[in-house]
């Protein structure tokens, strides 16, 4: 497969490249999923973004608030049915057990490739500057409390808040 | 958890905060879940924009329309099974009946917070000036017309439409 | 439904429509899901962003892989389960066969409005100009290797990569 590593032809006709584009300076996360195959993109993407530079700001609502709870963090899972790219078939993926070896087969992959557990990537955001809070309305609705949450979240906020924190940045929803 | 509440030693180092910034001008609104959980979050943003000032656009798809249809709105449902962090078992999510036990549970929950259904916020979006589109291709797939979706909807365009609806617009996807 | 046709009022208190705004030059989109539904938004946007002169950004993570990869392009599959929108009983959306079915008729339903499969959205999009990267993790991830892909993708790169792509661009998560 050749046009992976030379240029593909198209590239010539395409708009110019990123030399005079303003660089990224900001980007915010909302994460609203609390699967374990929905956690690792918005943590990887603000890692990526904090070694390049670009300062991070994630918001955990809804079912995000998982990946920042001490009772959930460590025990999130892969879906196993409603999720046909597991290639399992569904009547399969509902028998007990077939989650939780999904989700440690995951586990196990990101570990070999090198790649923190999702408490260990929270932690390491945090040491890279990445800012982390927690959906105000998203915590009433799940009766949780600041004392719920892991120490690296900075503070419970509103989504209005949240539109004060994101100015200039790039808002991607997960 | 006294981080929660006093300023982390990492702000520090963080890059400035957000006086210098742009504030959002605008922020357009793809939404193509047509699940209860995941209505909301586009809702819920949209209105924190209108209050914050930020101009809003929403654009419907796929089952997204669901949101804006008359038959469909009021009977969104939070799914059960393939959504792991409702901490249900998969073999009991499937049991006839718990989704709409979940989804009772969800609305009431929401009640408490004063937050509005979901016919009441696209009712509300349309009054504070948000506007709502729906996706004429998804209209189509499904079969829909103009008639089945609520008043509220301004029109029904093309996602080439939308993007000269979302020109300068920060836009995320549902 | 006469709003739909006719401008609704609350236009003239909105603000300013989209004249004085800068236009989209180039949207990135990140594809984290393999399921039928959700691979084509992705490229339907990126489409209609090609057709409006924007510069379009593909990058492929996690389960969104599938949709680049030679042998599962044409097997994508729309969830019957956890998946409230499709007015499936839970109990029936798992019975073998019913997630095929729902696949055939999305298809069927796309092929009648004119809607190439996703093979055929890949060629024309790798046509059109834009640039279509894979998630360097997400293959090793997957054990997958460049031959396993189709031969529109122009490069495996790392999320920092992709960052630097992106720069400039309205950036989506799918």
């Amino acid at each position: 497969m050749a046009t992976l590593t030379e240029p593909t032809t198209h590239t010539t006709t395409a708009p110019a490249a990123t030399e005079d584009r303003p660089p990224m300076e900001h980007i915010s996360i909302i994460c609203s999923k609390g699967t374990l195959d929905m956690a690792y993109p918005g943590l990887i993407l603000a890692n990526a973004a904090r070694m390049s530079g670009i300062e991070a700001t994630l918001f955990f609502t809804f079912w995000g608030l998982d990946i920042i709870t001490e009772n959930t963090v460590d025990k999130l899972h892969v879906p196993t049915v409603g999720n046909p790219s597991m290639h399992i078939p569904t009547m399969l993926g509902g028998l007990p057990g077939m989650e939780g070896m999904a989700s440690t087969m995951m586990k196990k992959q990101m570990e070999k490739l090198d790649i923190p557990d999702v408490r260990e990537m929270v932690e390491i955001l945090d040491d890279s500057g990445a800012e982390m809070y927690a959906c105000r309305m998203a915590m009433d609705m799940f009766k949780r409390t600041e004392e719920d949450l892991l120490p690296q979240v900075t503070e419970v906020i509103s989504a209005m808040d949240f539109f004060d924190k994101a100015e200039g940045a790039q808002t991607i929803f997960i």
